[in-house]
C-alpha cells in the first residue's frame, strides 16, 4: 500500500515549527509495511488544499492527513476532503457527546458553538474518538482509497494514532506484524550496515532497516505472519543472529527502553549505589540517569568538577597528578572515579574528563580527546576516546559513552 | 515570490530522521520576505522526483531541493532538475579544484572517480562551493523560474545557506532586509501576543512574527528598505517598543545570542565565580553553562544533590530544615544556595529543588512545584513556581527558569 502524509497549517510552512508528526507517522507506516511515497505540507489555503488533496489521492492508496480539525474558520482539513471523496457530514452524537464530556471535565464553559461543528463527520465512516482534545480522527474509505484525518497537536495525533488508528490500518490487513527495536551504542551505522550486510542483502521476512539516531543507531526488525505467534517464530531467530553480532553494543531489544533506563534498571538489581565526577560533560550524565523516574533508588548525587580546583577539593585528585598529566589524562580520570566513589559513599563512580572545545587543543592533546573512567568497589577501568564534531555533540557523545561504560562494567562485574 | 521547498531522499519519507532542513529553509525564506507555499518530500525515484519538480516549477516562483547532490548512482537531484528545465551539465574546472582541495585537505585517496560527477554543473549559472563537503550548491534561472540545490547535510547546507544562498536571494530584490529577534523567557506564547496585539495588527513595515520556542518565545522584527541604515531606522523603534514591553524578560535581541552565552557575558563583565546545587535538573543546569566555550573563566564546579543525604552532606543543608520544611521548599533551596556559595567558595550560587514527577506529588506539594534560589554573596532570594508537563519538561523549564533568575539577579545587583 503506498501512503502520501499531508501536513495542513502555516505554523510547519514557515518554519515556526518542525514537522514531527510526518517523522513519527511515517516511521509507524514503515513498521505496518507500507510505504511512503510522498510527504507535503500545505497552508490553510482552501483551493491550494484541495489540489494537494486531488492529487495524493491520485498518486497513493492511503492519505494521512494531520492538522486543520479544530474549531475554527481556518480549520478546513475535514471539509474539503469530504467535498474531493464526495462524501456528506452529519452531525454524529456519541462526538457531540464525547466534546461535552471533554469540556464538563475541564469545567470549560462560555464555549464557542462553532466547536459542534467538530462534530460533523462522514457519512458512514470510522471516527476515532480524541481521549485528549475535542476533534475526532476520520478514516474515511471510497473507490479503492482511503483518506485518514488526525487532529495536528502531537499531544493528541500520537495517542489516537498508537491506539486507534494502528490498529485501524493494521485490519485492513490479512496478516500481523511484530517488531523488535534492537539498539546499539558505541559503533556507527556504516559499521552496523557492514556487519549486517548479508542479513539487509537477502531480506524479506522480517524486514531489516537501520536507523541513525543520535549517537546510537537503531535496528528495526519487523515480520508479517498470519498470527501474532506465527510473525514472533519469524522475527526472533533474526533479533537474536543481530544481537550476536554485537555482544558488546547491543544494550536492548524494547522499543521503549532507553540507554539511561538499562543502567538504572541494573544499579537497582544489583543494590548499587551510582555517583559521578563530572568535567566536560559538566552533569550531562547525572542529568540524563536522572531522567528515569525513581533514579532516587540508585542515586544520590555527584559531583562537578569543571576546574582543577574543583577536581582536588571535590574528589581528591592529586595536586601531583594533575601537575604531571594534565586534567585530561587517563590518571587523572582514574583518581576522579575513586575520589567521587568514597566522596560520594557510593557503589560505582563513572567520571568524565577531556576537550570539548573550540579552543584549547593541542597536537598531543586535541579537542575531542576525553577519558571516561569507571569504579566499581575497588576496581577501576579507564578508556579514552576521540570523539568529532562540535562542542556539543562531543560533550554529549562523551555523556553517552560514559553511560555505556557504566553499563558494560555492570555486565561483567567484573572489570 | 512565492517558494516550494523540495526535500529528496528516503531517509525523511521513511521517519529515520526529522526534516530539520525545512524548518531552516522556510523560517530563512520568512525572513527574506518570501512566501512558502508547499514544502515536499519524495525518495531517489526518477518518475516521482521528475513530477515532483514539474509540478513545483509550475505552481511556485522559487523552489529550493535539498539532498541528492552527493556522488552515486542514488544522487539525481542535479541531473532531473537541469533536464527539467533544460539546461546541460558541463564540467567546471573551479568546482573539481575545490573537490580535490577538500580530498587533500583530509588526506583522502582511493576515492571513487565517480565523486567527479559533482564537478558537473548546469551551464552558465550560479555555483556554492561547499566549504563543509564536496557536492556544490547551484543556482538555476531560467523563464522567470529559479530553482536553489543544496546538499543535504544539515553540517554543509546551514553554512552554505547563511553565507552564500541568502546572499544571492537577497540581491534578486531591490530592496535590502534587516531583522532582530527579540528573545523573551519566563511567560507564554498567548501572553506575548496579547502583549503585542496592537503592533502585530497593525504591522506592514517592520513585519512581526512570534515563535514559540522550547522554553522560551521569539519575535522576529523584520523592515524592509532601499538600504541597510534605512531598514534599521524603521527596526529600531519597533524593537525598542517591544523590548520595553518585556523589561523583565527580554534576555537578548541577538539572533546567535542563548541565554547561557548572557548569564556567561554578565558574569565575566562583573568577574564573578558561579556555582550550583541542583537536585531535580540534576546537572541540567551547570551543563547548560558549560554550553558556553570560555565558561572556565567563571565556573569552577557544581553539586548534584539528589537525596536529603546529599544536601546535607554536599552543601550543608540542616537535617533540621529537611525534616521540617521537607526537601522541597523555600527554606531548603535557601540553604542549598547558601551552602554551596560557601562550599563552591564562588560569588554567586543558583539552587534548584523540586518535585518533577511523575510520582511522588502530594495535594500540599504536587508534581511540578519547583523551589529555584539564587544567593549573591549575602543576599538570598528564592522563587516558587509550579511547572507543567512531564519529568522531562518540568526539568527543563527548572533549568531554564534558574538560569534566568542568575540573569535577572545578575542584572539588578540587588535581589
Amino acid at each position: 500500500m503506498t501512503v502520501e502524509l499531508i501536513s495542513v497549517g502555516t505554523e510547519i510552512l514557515m518554519g515556526n515549527i518542525l514537522n514531527t508528526n510526518a517523522k513519527f507517522l511515517a516511521e509507524k507506516c514503515a513498521g505496518l509495511g507500507y510505504e511512503v511515497l510522498y510527504q507535503t505540507s500545505v497552508g490553510d489555503n482552501p483551493e491550494r488544499l484541495r489540489r494537494v488533496i486531488r492529487t495524493a489521492l491520485d498518486r497513493t492508496d492511503l492519505i494521512i492527513l494531520s492538522g486543520g480539525l479544530g474549531p475554527t474558520e481556518d480549520d478546513i482539513t475535514k471539509d474539503i476532503c469530504c467535498e474531493e471523496m464526495g462524501i456528506p457530514l452529519v452531525e454524529d452524537t456519541a462526538v457531540r457527546q464525547a466534546i461535552d464530556d471533554w469540556l464538563a471535565a475541564r469545567k470549560r464553559t462560555n464555549i464557542a458553538k462553532s466547536i459542534y461543528r467538530q462534530a460533523m463527520v462522514p457519512e458512514g465512516q470510522t471516527i476515532f474518538i480524541n481521549g485528549n482534545g475535542t476533534a475526532p480522527g476520520l478514516a474515511i474509505e471510497k473507490d479503492g482509497k482511503c483518506a485518514v484525518l488526525l487532529p495536528g497537536p502531537p499531544g493528541e495525533l500520537i495517542p489516537m494514532t498508537e491506539n486507534q488508528v494502528i490498529p485501524y490500518l493494521g485490519a485492513k490487513s490479512d496478516s500481523v506484524l511484530r517488531s523488535r527495536m534492537i539498539k546499539i551504542c558505541g559503533i556507527g551505522e556504516s559499521t552496523v550496515e557492514e556487519r549486517l550486510l548479508d542479513l539487509i542483502d537477502a531480506q524479506t521476512n522480517p524486514t531489516i532497516a537501520t536507523y541513525a539516531k543520535p549517537r546510537e543507531v537503531h535496528v528495526r526488525v519487523t515480520a508479517k505472519a498470519p498470527t501474532a505467534e506465527e510473525a514472533e517464530e519469524i522475527l526472533m531467530p533474526v533479533v537474536r543472529e543481530i544481537t550476536g553480532r554485537f555482544p558488546r553494543e547491543v544494550f536492548t531489544t524494547e522499543e521503549k527502553e532507553t540507554l539511561e533506563d538499562v543502567v538504572v534498571r541494573m544499579l537497582k538489581e544489583q543494590g548499587l549505589l551510582f555517583t559521578a565526577a563530572e568535567s566536560c560533560t559538566a552533569g550531562m550524565l547525572s542529568a540524563r540517569l536522572v531522567n528515569v523516574s525513581g533514579a532516587s533508588d540508585v542515586f544520590r548525587g555527584s559531583f562537578i568538577t569543571y576546574s582543577d580546583k574543583a577536581k582536588h577539593r571535590m574528589v581528591g585528585v592529586k595536586k601531583k597528578t594533575l601537575k604531571k598529566f594534565t586534567a585530561v589524562s587517563a590518571e587523572t580520570a582514574a583518581e576522579m572515579a575513586a575520589g567521587a566513589l568514597a566522596e560520594g559513599k557510593a557503589d560505582i563512580a563513572v567520571s568524565v574528563t577531556g576537550l570539548a572545545g573550540p579552543n584549547g587543543g593541542t597536537a598531543e592533546k586535541p579537542v575531542g580527546l576525553v577519558y571516561i573512567g569507571c569504579a566499581l568497589r575497588d576496581r577501576i577501568v579507564v578508556e579514552e576516546y576521540h570523539f568529532r564534531g562540535n562542542r556539543e555533540k562531543i560533550r554529549e557523545q562523551a555523556a553517552e559513552t560514559a553511560l555505556d561504560l557504566a553499563r558494560r562494567v555492570l555486565n561483567d562485574r567484573v572489570v
